[in-house]
């Protein structure tokens, strides 16, 4: 897991992946499986829905801290599985055999087994929609990982995978940050 | 392009595909592309975030209303030249060639060459955050088209293509609403 370019953290929300959601420290932690995220800008911040029907809506708001973990297909079942219990009676971590390891901006683990991590705070919580803001602050991704397809929740049961990535970088050059067009040409 | 049932409409958007979003009227209409989008129920509401920056951010608040229109693969250079001109000075329908149909509940025009199109008021801007939040009224697919893939942006130049589709309803049946999990069994 090694630290990437805060400034490309955003690349991994865009294309709407299923997302985990870890809270808590090192002893005691929990995740949650969401799809209801969205990019907000490019520092990065990213609103997440969420609210007090979720066990680990307390521990957001309590520690204004969360990391989202980017799960991959081989991961499907363990996704599944952390949206179909609660924190409130299980340690998922144990449960779905997770490794917490240690983030440097915020207590929240990160997920060894997850393609990428992004350290966040909360940064302001709209109770009226039930929107949790958050800001990027620290991101890190596995470049030794073999599977890198990630997953788009369709919301009925069904998912899907990435296939095939199509390049339209000379076509968008004006609109790309140089960072990222250098970085992928 | 056929009504669909309006509670299934987020699952257009729940996998996070790049849209497109249309405002104005049968006359005077404009279109943009944007990615950063998110489910926020069910009935269905989504976010979407934009602001002054895009030229259509002025007639969705004037109007309070917009049409979410959802391409797929074969639309990418579309998509993309959609993103890269501004309809302060092109007609964008006319330049892309796109075909607008009327919608029911709002003025905002469909668009024929999507997969599906969503009808959505304006219910709420939070200009703090540049989020603007809106209530889908009506939706439709177009159940015809051969392609259905959608595209998914990363933002750095490339897109992700819809893969396989994996069904994991049996598993998550207690999860899924009866009307969803039924209709797909």
């Amino acid at each position: 897991m090694k630290p990437m370019p805060l400034h490309k953290a955003f690349t991994l929300l865009e294309p709407g992946p299923v997302v985990l959601v870890t809270t808590g420290d090192a002893t005691t932690h929990n995740v949650m499986t969401i799809s209801w995220t969205m990019v907000m800008d490019f520092t990065p911040s990213f609103a997440i829905t969420t609210g007090s029907w979720n066990h680990s809506f307390a521990a957001l708001r309590k520690t204004g801290e969360c990391v989202i973990a980017i799960p991959t297909v081989d991961m499907l079942d363990t996704v599944i599985g952390i949206g179909m219990c609660s924190g409130m009676d299980t340690d998922k971590f144990a449960k779905f055999k997770l490794t917490p390891l240690p983030g440097k901006q915020v207590k929240a683990p990160l997920i060894k087994q997850c393609l990428a991590n992004i350290e966040c705070t909360v940064v302001d919580i709209i109770k009226k929609h039930n929107i949790v803001v958050l800001q990027g602050v620290a991101a890190y991704f596995d470049t030794a990982r073999k599977e890198q397809r990630t997953l788009h929740a369709v919301g009925d049961g069904t998912f899907v995978v990435d296939g095939r990535k199509l390049n339209r970088q000379a076509l968008m050059a004006s609109k790309i940050a140089n960072g990222l067009y250098n970085a992928n040409k």
